[in-house]
């Protein structure tokens, strides 16, 4: 039941042709959502220009295939995370505006967002074998309208890396750090700026690395505060996050 | 905004003292749980006759005693658990209908409700240091309305003792197995019946019992199928789901 | 022993042909599951009807063609859970009567039960990852002689998806709540009803999902009251436990 | 050595009181951060006006007493956290400027910022069980100069009491979720919103909670996208990050 | 329904008094352990002799001396384990045959058992902090009518100490190995000799001993094959599980 | 330093060649094991006779050939567990006296030790799929020599099953229960007899049976006493300990 | 048997008054440390002149103080770890010559060593909280003979602390590294030198520190070679490893 | 900005050409490490002649032949650890310099840096599946130029094994010990020796094992003080931290 179907109930009521407890009842026994128009709405909003998002694992080349084709319908924009070559190759079935990114296993379909905030998130990671997962958080925030800048092979071990990029670290608006092994980055960069931390756990290291388990503790316990943590891999909801951080008061201008 | 209230916009529409658009605008504008009644009917349906509880772990004496205030103002009947004498004592001040029932820490705030269904929920418990746990589960039924029968002390260690009872087992309409240690009685009891059977795992034990663990895993493992598993020490859980299923179909007679 | 030899025995006994001393001793030896016609009896009862269970997993393609053959002399309807496509051709070579549910990865031989319930049992899914465990539970309900409906796709991020369908959540008998990731939809759903929840936890998701430890504690630590939990991806036990609750009291009608 | 003494250096060498040479010596030896000026600077700036945090768990009364004494020679504000009413009394004893939150049991030495940001804070927790973190978050916020609303009780067992909330929920800035149990909240409150949601685990719960374990990995395996977590009760890392987050681009203005 | 009540049943059948039909449809419908007494007779054989045992931990004083005022009516030997102090003093009101262990935290009620043994249990323990556990074991052993020894403070970490004590060692029949801490005790010992090791671990440790954790799963991990290992901190367990197997073969002669 | 060199040391001595501190110094300067030949001795009397064994798992098959190629040159018997087809083929290269028991992966060269005790080792298994561990237990105590019986699909789900062997049960010396899912075989087990139980948790389940630590947990928590559990898995150790039991008192005959 | 012993037996060989076969027997038939004298005055070499040791926790007042009053006999020098106030007292009692050093709670005996080594071992510790553990490390190095410098309170939230000490840090001959919470220093410190690094992880801490589970494991996980890692707050196995390393080689001086 | 360029700047200062305040403008905005040509330089000598080192698991070939090649240019000696066969023949074909150890899956470019101490690093391992593990620990300690010796197979289960080979054991300078299964062999060395030991656990193992964490538990508890210990299966970190120990003290004589 949507505004039409509401609309045309209170005009019955006004003319007469319903009684007021009928039109009660008819009120009464709508779903949710028909009523739920304001929310709707407003989620709409929420969403508009945000890439949909699809998670490629657990879901068949076919499965995939299919819901692209039925998004394209409605979607400028699409992102596809998680999605191997072979998936890359069905989604050109059906669209010639796919573009890979290898690295980041993720497949755009239609145009990034325009990028809508001045300011710069920033995408640091430990060692090259954390890539996979960097390269999806800044091809995240790329897609939804964000200008990144990478910095990479900066781990703990030698601090003096690190250090010599200060500027570029403190010059940024939102953080994502990424890091397996022991993850000790992002507590040392946390205490190196003013802006809010997204720290990413991966599951590269081995024996008590417990598949990212060592440094997602570490990033919880940080003694450093301006850190939130997202799940081990979690590269998509690091560059989600930063892109919502990066852009709020965008929307008030 | 209530059924009144909406039946006066509606009553308004009627008389011509509100447009149509201000109406659908109005209506709109509602948050949604006003918008909700049939929702909220249907809530209140859904919990109708059925005691409010308190959980009273981690709230202080004062906190319970404020609450319990405010809800007898509208609840004929009210359930605190994990209560311990001294909250008993605190409740006794504010109303002279609180029952106390010392194994299951629970107070009873009220009347039980009258029984709703002939049949009956067994409550079978391995040991008697489970009975905390057991006597939880058995009032919570009896307060919502359930006949309930009890069978302690018939842990696997000595088979023979649960055989000895197989009757009374096999007549009963839903079980609630309560066991902590190894916690196999559940699995066991369920290939004795034809019934639902609801496994309550207890923390007692020690060493590698791990508060509990050992007999939740035991439970959510059971080769025997019919088994639905509820937390830990959760007594209250149990017995307000075997209510539930007990008197499935009383609304419809 | 069964019946007949028991008859003979205490017909010896009035005959005269064997005194009481000597019936004594031969009942005293009798193994117990002889003498236990009683609850053998009770026990065919208590199964009567319902399909039996082949489990796959970790059985080979041989010894599951062995047991299906023997099966087939007693039972009018086998349920073989956990069966892959391999399986299934291979229990075509001994019977035509398999009908194979890929998504479920079940077969079924024989026929399903006649429906014993008018009540229905709703199968919800957060994610069409989850198809294959909720497959198996709603295929396992309809084979033991319930009527089964499915509802998916419905999980919390979007929790309007969820309330857009609250009637038809209302009106079932049973629910049975299938989730991977963070597993909040049960508790969720629980909250929006007074029938039973039989929460499903699945190993779908990444990182700290752990193989569905997230999930599973997730329903355990449910602040809602009435629900049950089931074995991670255990779609079998919650179809099976779901049948229990839907056909209680059929017997007795 | 800071600025003065370095230009003094720089000056030396120019009158040619110091000879080129002795002045590289001289910066050489200088200590890391005596050089590191760029970054102490930076480091003031983005601690500046910030209050000096003392973590007061595991150090005793008298040591707290002494790390107060000393900060209040150079600090304008100063928060000390996990304080008990002992350690509020001590702190009572050295300065007369001290007010205390008791619910968050949190000191607050000298006054709150000024408010710095037009937006707001909103701090949301499911269960009164958890007011101690979520105060500890909200009280935070306003220290460090953040508008701070707060919304209790809307735990996602009964979800109409959350959407009844929609409206607040929806005009945030940036939003601190609260919960302990199952920690469902904070994902459907992600679903609901297009800001940044920092996800609080509380250790309020029993058995399978472990402590809170259940309700971080809810919070970390969330399928909505847009939450960032902190450790188990760690509600100033929350009321810090989220309040990084609210001041963002206050700065340029 | 015992011995006597199936012989006047079949007198009855032999008499005439009662048709063969009725008599099957009474031994149809006997409860299981009335038939059963084949098994109550092995059952009793089984146990006889042995002490009835007490586990005090989580029942009150109150319900100990209750269990203990039961049982002395039928048993000639009671032992009631983790029992405090106060258990004692309760116990003594009710007899004058209790005496206490307080090492071991145990009570025997009546006369340890005769030897039944030639052959002789030697307790090991690696530090003199696992004398609770190891002297729970011995006591355990003695009252069940074994010769015990007991060897102590003899940890790998010296292992000379081990090796000066070779010949006692292999002179024993069963062994029982505590050990706390890395719990390496039981592998070496096992490696020394030709007999049953029955590996207790403690919980004595700090730190990553995780209450007893590391010193099982090492047990449990041992090279040596030969060990059996019981629950953390089960010295009553491996004392009799040592007394089952030095006493086999007892019986036969 | 041998028997020989030590005698040639007391030689000189008594001959008057060496002088006492001389061989005072030469016998303090010998290595451990070669004075240590009374070790030496007991430990091959401790050995001989058994099976030299040969844990395969993570040994390639040429190095497992070399191996046996050495042990064949000492040992009448060898036992190499763990070992796939292709081991057993490799084997039969070097030797013509070699067995295999594919369901154990278990390969004997030479002969199953001599039956060394009248007395009878049971091996009773819960579920098919436990077969290749209660088989290594087998085969590994006949290897040892001692009579074996087999009991399998025995769980607990149908305990009538179990009931109606409990003759057998009761007959048996030493009792090997193997049991993967909830693994509460041996603990019911252990109530039905007074002889020692070897529980064998096997990694046979899915889900939350964690590879084998849910079976684990049931059986170090059983309320039944008398049950010593090894290794996830090892059946080879189970065997080996029920053979120590079992030949207990056989060589002092 | 000791020197003399063996010294009598070889003079009565030479004398004639033993055969050489005679004595060749009563060698084989000592016990392994009888013969075993040269293992045993390595042993003492080895250990000589280094305090003995006696762990606390876990020990009665009593047992202590029986255990000092024992070693005082033949030791210059005890250690006593984890005593707490009162163990001091009753220590007192015995003796006039113990020292206490309160944070680490650790007593010694005696004196400490001469200082044997010119180098010096470094304790540096990451936050105030951290103390007990880092003073049980340089209490029980300095006990042990060694110079150690402290360095306290330059955790990795402030990388530029660490940093002002850079030299200091890089003229140690061992390190010492103290740190709970996340656990990140020694990782960072082990990048900074060329020196062995010991890392101690504390169980300072709350939540997801898991009583210094994530400082353990974030150290066992460092990407910076050079570490080796003790248990959890074991400050004395760290001062007495330190102690062995900073010594190596002055033996042969 | 290196020592020439500050070299300028403070000329120019002098000179006149640039004024004070530009200069401490300059100054301020010089990257930290620019600045830091002490710890630079520090940190030159401290890697300085110490084997570059690549660790290949999770980086592809190419990846890994692009970075040696980039190597060569500058390092002498480069060591590639986890690197299989086929790494191995592309390392081949970028330089005739490669030497592949295959049991250590290691890879040297260049020569082994030349022995720079007298003493001895000795590698212990349990059993021969330990040896990749080992081999690892004993190559990269022979290529950053130590002695090293090995000895095998000696674990706990046989302690005359290790005993036999004391002298060996007693003579080396730091000690690697590496060890599956239950892991106490570090320990048990640890007890015999005034030497560091480094112990390794590894993964080798089944069941309760659970990938060397069993090991490792055992080795952070070990009664005997004297280790510290890696993370599993890291026998690269082994080698490298008794390098560091072995070679102290080298660089000033």
């Amino acid at each position: 039941m949507n505004r039409e179907t509401i609309k045309k109930l209170l005009e019955s009521v006004r003319s007469g042709d319903l009684d007021v407890e009928e039109a009660l009842e008819k009120l009464r026994s709508l779903p949710y959502d028909d009523l739920g128009f304001a929310k709707i709405d407003t989620h709409r909003t929420m969403r508009r220009g945000f890439p949909e998002v699809i998670f490629c694992e657990g879901k068949t080349v076919d499965q995939i295939q299919e819901i692209v084709r039925k998004m394209t319908e409605n979607s400028e924009v699409i992102l596809a995370m998680r999605a191997g070559e072979e998936v890359y190759q069905a989604v050109q079935k059906i669209t010639d505006q796919a573009e890979y990114n290898a690295p980041a296993r993720a497949i755009l379909v239609g145009k990034k967002l325009a990028v809508k905030a001045e300011s710069c998130i920033l995408v640091i990671s430990a060692g090259t074998a954390d890539m996979p997962v960097s390269e999806e958080a800044a091809f995240t925030a790329e897609a939804m309208g964000n200008r990144v800048e990478r910095l990479t092979d900066v781990g703990v071990a030698g601090v003096h890396r690190l250090l010599r990029n200060v500027k570029q670290i403190q010059s940024a608006n939102v953080l994502i750090v990424v890091a397996g092994m022991e993850g000790a980055l992002p507590g040392v960069v946390a205490g190196l700026v003013d802006k809010p931390v997204i720290a990413v756990p991966t599951s590269v290291g081995y024996g008590t690395n417990f598949g990212g388990v060592s440094a997602l503790l570490t990033m919880l316990n940080s003694c450093a505060p301006g850190l939130g943590v997202v799940n081990i891999d979690n590269g998509f909801g690091a560059g989600y996050l930063a892109s919502l951080i990066n852009q709020l008061g965008e929307g008030k201008k």
